[in-house]
C-alpha cells in the first residue's frame, strides 16, 4: 500500500494499538481457520498437514476481493485454501470466523486492559491510604462544599475501578459458528452427522480458547453489546478519573512528573494522561450510539447492520486499551502537591474509613481476576 | 400548569408511560424521603408521626424551585418540611434523593419489562415448536440464502429474549446515600456516632427494597451505566425482533391480526408494533451516546454531567417498557401466513434441535427470573 | 390523563417547554388541518364555514388511536371531521400533517432561541468592551498560558454566538404536502387539476408561513437534518459557553448574582445556569446520534425510522431554547470579580483589536437577522 | 511500524482511504507549515530556501512525541526545524497547523464526493427520465400502498442527491491562525507590527485555498461542526438510498449487474454496495454524537475536547468519501429488473411532472457546484 491507511497519527495515545490493529485481527481470523481445519479434518477423519501461515497473505489482493465481496473473509479463504485445501472454511461462513476473530481479539484487549486498572489502583490505594487524613476542600458544581480527606478523593477513584474490574470479570467471549444460516446444517450434510456442530462447537472453542455458547448468535448481537459496553466502561473510567486529573492540576493539587510541552509554549507542563483520558471518554460515546442500532439486525444476516459492526467494535477495544494504559502511566506519574498532614479524625470521621472500605473492594476486585 | 410539558402525543406507545411519569419519579423521591425519615429519626430516638405525602405537593412551586437550584430536591424539601419537620432530608444531599429516586422506578419498569418479554418468549416458543419443520427459504444480505425452517427463525427471536433476560437478572439497584460530599460525615456529625451512615445505607435499603453497596457512588456512575444499558438492551431486542416482523410482513410471511390503518389509506394493515419496535430500537442509541459521556464524573458533583443525566436514565427505561409492551402486543396478535407442513426432517437435519434448545434456553432464561 | 407523562420535574429549564410541548405541536397539526381546509375548499370552490378547534379534541381518545395507528394523526383526523367534515384532511397523508406541524414549531423555537441568543451577545457586547484591556492570563489544557486581555474571553463567546446566529439565519421550514405516496394524485384525481398540489403547496405555504419547498420530501430527511443540526448548535455554544462561565466561576473569575443553593449546604452559590447550558450541551449528543441514523428513509415511508424522528426532533428544539434562555439570564446575572485596570495596550496588541472584530461581527450577525 | 495500525481489513469501501489517510494529513500539515514558513518570512524580510519535504519524516519518531505531547505537531515541528529552520512553526500553535490540515483534506474529501454524487444522479437522471410512466406499487411501513411510477422513486433519490449538493456547497474551510491563545501575539511581538496576524491570516490562506475568517476559531467549532455535518449528510444520502437498493433487491426491481459472492454461498448475488451504503449510514451516527459534544470547548484550549476531535472529524470524511463512491458504483452497476411499459399517463397524472422537477433540481444543484 503506497498510501497507508492510518499509523497513528491523530492517535496520540496509540501505542498499544498493536493489540487491536487490522494485523492482530487477520492473525485472529487465521487462528479461527486453523482451528477450524484441525478440528473440521478431525472430525472427518482426514489427515491435514498443513499449516496456515498469515504472514503468506498478500494484503492488497485481500482488500481487492475485501471491495468485491464487502466483506474480507472471501478473498482470505480463497487465499488460504491456496495452502490448506478444500477443507478450509468448509461449512463456515464470513460471520463465523470474522465474529469469532473480533472475540478473540477483545478477549486479549481486555485482558490487558484489566492489568493496566489494577497496576493503576494499587498505586492510588497506595496514595488513598497515604492521604487517609489529608483535609482537603471538595467542590461541587465547581464550588468548594465541604472539607474531607483527599484519601477519599483517591478512594473515589478506586471505586470507579473496582466497579470496572467487577465488569470486566463478566464478559464472556463466546466463539461463532453456524453456518451459512445458522443452523450448521452443512456441517450435518458433509460429515453425515446430524450433531456435527454441536461436537465442533465444543472443538473450536476449547482450541481457541473462547467460550461455547451452544449456538449461533449471527442475528443476537448481545454478546457484542457485552464486551463493547465493558470496553466502552474501561474508557468511562479512565475519563472519569482524567476529568479529576485535569482539574487537581488546575487547582494545583495534583501534577503530572512528567509534563507534556506544547508547540507555542515549551516551558508548560501539560497534564497529557489527563487530556487523553477525557478525549477517550468522550470519543466513546460514538461505538455506544452506533452499536446500540446496528443490534437491530434481522434475516439470518442483515443488510448493513453487521457490517457497521466491525470498526466501532474494534473501537471500543482500542479507546479502552489505551485508556487502562494511560491511566496505569498517569498513576505512576502523579505527584501530590498539597501537604500530608497530621491526621485529624475529627475533622473527618468518616473519610478514613471510607478509604478503607475503598481499597478493600479493590483487593477483592483486582484480586478475584486473576485468571 | 395551562400549557402542560408532554402529554403522550409524539409517543404512540407510551401507554406504558406511566411507569416511568414525572409523578412516579415524585412519588419515588418522597418516598425515600420517608424512608430516609422513619430511620433517621429511629437511629436519633426521635419520635416522628408525621407521614410525607406526595400528594399535597404543589408542582408549580416544585418547578418554580426547580429552575432557581436547577435540581429538583431543594424545593421539594422545603415543601415536605413543612409536612414532617427538620428532620426530614437531613444529612443528605440532592443526589441522595435523585440517584435512589431512580433506582426504585428503574427496578420496577425493568421488573415489567421483564414480564412482558417473557409473555412475548412464551408465544414465540409455541410458535417455533409448531414451526419446527416447516420449510423457509432464509435471507442473508436481502437474497434468498438457504432452506431452514422457519421455527428457526422463531427460535432467533427465543435467542435474543433469553440474553436480554440474563442480562436483565444480572441488574442491581444500589440505594444512593452519602450526604453532600459523599462521606456521610453530617450523619456522624449530628448523631454522634461515626459510624451512623453505615447503619442508616442498611435501613433505608432495607425499606425500600434496593440494594445496599456499602458505599456512596455519587462520581461513578457504573451502576446508571448498568441500569440503561440492561434496559437499552430491551430496545435493541425489540428492534431486532420488530426488523424481522416488519420484513416477514413485506414478505407475507406473518401478518399483524389487527394491523394499523392509514390516514390517507385506510384499507391498509400496517405493522404497527414492528413499526414502533423499530423506531424505539433506533431512539435507544440517543441515551446510550449521551450516557457514555456524562458518566465522566469529577469533584464531588460535576457541573453538568449529572443533571444531562436525568432524562436519559429516564429515556431508556420508558423505551425499555414500552418495547417490552410492544413485543408481548406483537406476539399475541401475530399470524402466520405461511402453511404449516409435514416435517421433512432431510430438509434441515439441525434446524429441529435447534428450536429445542432455543426453547429450552428460554425456559431457563424466564424461569430463573422468578423472583 | 390521571397519571400524566412529564411536566417537568426532571427539566429545571423547562420553563421554555410550552414553546414545543405537547400543546403547542397539536395546535400547529389543527393549524395545519384548518390551513388544508381553507386551500382546498377554495381549489374546489367548495365554501366552508366551520372552523377547527384543538381545544375541542378529546386527548384520551387521540392517545387511543395513536397507540392503535402508530401515529396522532390517524385518529385526530377523525376527530376533525367531526367539527369540518369530509374534505378535512382529504387528499394529505399523515406525514403531510406531522412534518409541516413540526416545521411550524420548528420555525417559532428557532426564532425564540436567536432573540435570546442575541440578548445574551448585547451583554457578552459590553463586557468585552468594558475589559478590553483588562489582563487576564488564559488557560490551555487547563494551565495558565499566556496574558491575553479579559475582553477576548467575552469576544471569545461573541464568536461562537455570531457562528450560531448565522446559522440559525440559513435554516429554512418547508411545508410536507405529497399525499399518500408523495406525488399528491389524490389532489389531482380529486380535483381533476392534474397539477393541483402544485397550488395547493403554494397556498398553504403562504398561508403557514413556511417555505414552498416545491416537492414533497417523505424521505429525504435533510430539511429535518437542517433544522435539528441549527437547534444542536444552539446547545453546543450553550454549553460552550457554559463549561467557561463554570471554570470562571471556580477560577472566582466570575461569578452568578443569583447562585444556586443546594440541598445540603444552603450557603453555597452555585452556576446553576453554567450547570444546566454544559448538561444540555451534553445531552444534544443524543438527538445527534439518533437523527442521524432516522435520515435512513427507504420506499415511499419507512418502517420506523420517521416514527423515531419525532421525539429527538422535537428534543432538540426543547434544549435549543432552554439553552438560549439559560445564556440569556447567565449573560444578565454575571458579575465579574476580577478588577477592571487601566488599559495597558502593551501587554496585548492584539486583544483590543480582537474585541473590537468580535463585537462588530455579533452586531452584524445580530443585526442581520432582523426581519 | 512492525505492526501497522490499519490498512484497510475492516473497511471494505477503503479504497478511497487515501483521500483522509495519515499520510494525506501529514503532508497537509507540512503544506501549512510550509505556507506559513513562506509568508512569515516574506512578511519578516528574510530569505528563506529551505523547502519542508514530508517524505522525510520519520513517522516512529513522531509517534513518540505524539505520545509524550498529546498532540504530533510538537515532534513535526521539532523535525521540520532541521530542515528549514527556527522561523518554521514561529508564532504558531499546534491547533493552528492541526486545525488548518484538517481542513484542507476536508476540502478535497469533499469535493470528491461531491463529484462521485453528481455522477450517481447523473445516472439516476437517466433511469427516473427512462421509467417516468413505468407503472409501480411503492410501499409504506412494509405494505403496498398505492401505484405510482418507478421514476418518482429514482426522482426521490435525485432529491436527497440535490438536497446534498446544495449543502455542500455552503461549506466553507477556514483557515485556523492565532498563537498560542488565539490573539496573535506572538507575529505582533516577533514582527513588531500589531497587525501582522491580519495580514498573514489572509497570505497563508491565500496560499493554502482556504477561507481567511478574519480570526482565530480555536474554541469556536461552528466551522468543524459545519464541515463534518456536511460530510455526513453524504452518509445519509448515501444510506437512504442504500436501504432502497437493498429491499428493491430483495423484492427482485432492481439488481446489481455485479454482486458479491459469499464465503459459504458463492452462487450469490449480494448487493455489496447497498449493504455498505446502509453500513455506513448507520456509522455516521458515531462522529454525529461525539463532534456534538466535543463542541463544549473552554479555556483557550480544552482538556480533551479538541483531541477527542481529531478522528471523529476524519471519520465522518472518510465514510463520506466510501459513501459518495459506493453510490456512483451502484449508479452505475444497477440493472432494472421490471419491464418498462409504455407510459399511460392517467395512471399518475403527477408523476411524470415529479420526474422532471427532480431531474431539473438535481442538474440546478449539479451544475452550480462546478467551479
Amino acid at each position: 500500500m503506497a498510501d497507508a491507511f492510518d499509523w497513528g497519527l491523530l492517535e496520540p495515545a496509540g501505542e498499544a494499538a498493536s493489540a487491536v490493529s487490522d494485523d492482530r485481527i487477520l492473525r485472529a481470523m487465521v487462528e479461527v481457520e486453523r482451528a477450524h481445519l484441525a478440528a473440521w479434518s478431525g472430525l472427518l477423519g482426514v489427515e491435514t498437514t498443513s499449516s496456515l501461515d498469515s504472514g503468506l497473505l498478500d494484503r492488497d489482493a485481500l482488500l481487492r476481493e475485501s471491495r468485491r465481496a464487502g466483506v474480507p473473509i472471501v478473498g482470505l479463504v480463497q487465499a488460504l485454501r491456496e495452502q490448506g485445501g478444500t477443507l478450509v472454511h468448509q461449512g463456515m461462513t464470513s460471520q463465523d470466523v470474522m465474529d469469532s476473530a473480533l472475540m478473540l481479539v477483545s478477549r486479549d484487549a481486555l485482558a490487558a486492559s484489566r492489568a493496566a486498572l489494577v497496576a493503576a489502583g494499587r498505586r492510588f490505594s497506595t496514595l488513598a491510604r497515604e492521604h487517609r487524613g489529608t483535609p482537603f476542600a471538595v467542590r461541587t458544581l465547581t464550588q468548594e462544599a465541604e472539607t474531607t480527606t483527599l484519601g477519599t478523593v483517591f478512594g473515589g477513584w478506586l471505586d470507579v475501578l473496582s466497579s470496572t474490574l467487577e465488569l470486566l470479570d463478566t464478559a464472556s467471549f463466546p466463539l461463532q459458528l453456524g453456518g451459512a444460516v445458522g443452523d450448521g446444517d452443512a456441517f450435518a450434510r458433509l460429515s453425515g452427522d446430524p450433531d456435527a456442530v454441536v461436537g465442533l462447537r465444543r472443538r473450536l472453542a476449547d482450541a481457541l480458547g473462547l467460550a461455547d455458547p451452544g449456538r449461533a448468535w449471527h442475528t443476537d448481537r448481545s454478546a457484542v453489546l457485552a464486551v463493547a459496553r465493558a470496553a466502552l466502561s474501561v474508557c468511562a473510567a479512565g475519563g472519569r478519573i482524567g476529568r479529576d486529573l485535569g482539574l487537581l492540576a488546575r487547582d494545583e493539587v495534583v501534577t503530572p512528573l512528567h509534563g507534556g510541552g506544547s508547540s507555542a509554549m515549551p516551558h508548560k507542563s501539560n497534564p497529557v494522561d489527563a487530556v487523553l483520558l477525557v478525549a477517550n471518554g468522550l470519543r466513546a460515546s460514538g461505538p455506544a450510539a452506533v452499536l446500540q442500532a446496528t443490534a437491530l439486525s434481522y434475516d439470518a444476516r442483515p443488510a448493513g447492520e453487521w457490517h457497521a459492526e466491525w470498526q466501532p467494535w474494534r473501537e471500543s477495544l482500542r479507546l479502552a486499551v489505551e485508556s487502562a494504559g494511560l491511566l496505569a502511566h498517569a498513576a505512576e506519574d502523579l505527584v501530590v502537591q498539597v501537604r500530608r498532614t497530621a491526621t485529624d479524625p475529627a475533622s473527618s470521621p468518616r473519610g478514613g474509613a471510607a478509604v478503607d472500605s475503598a481499597v478493600a473492594r479493590f483487593e477483592r476486585a483486582a484480586g478475584e481476576g486473576v485468571r
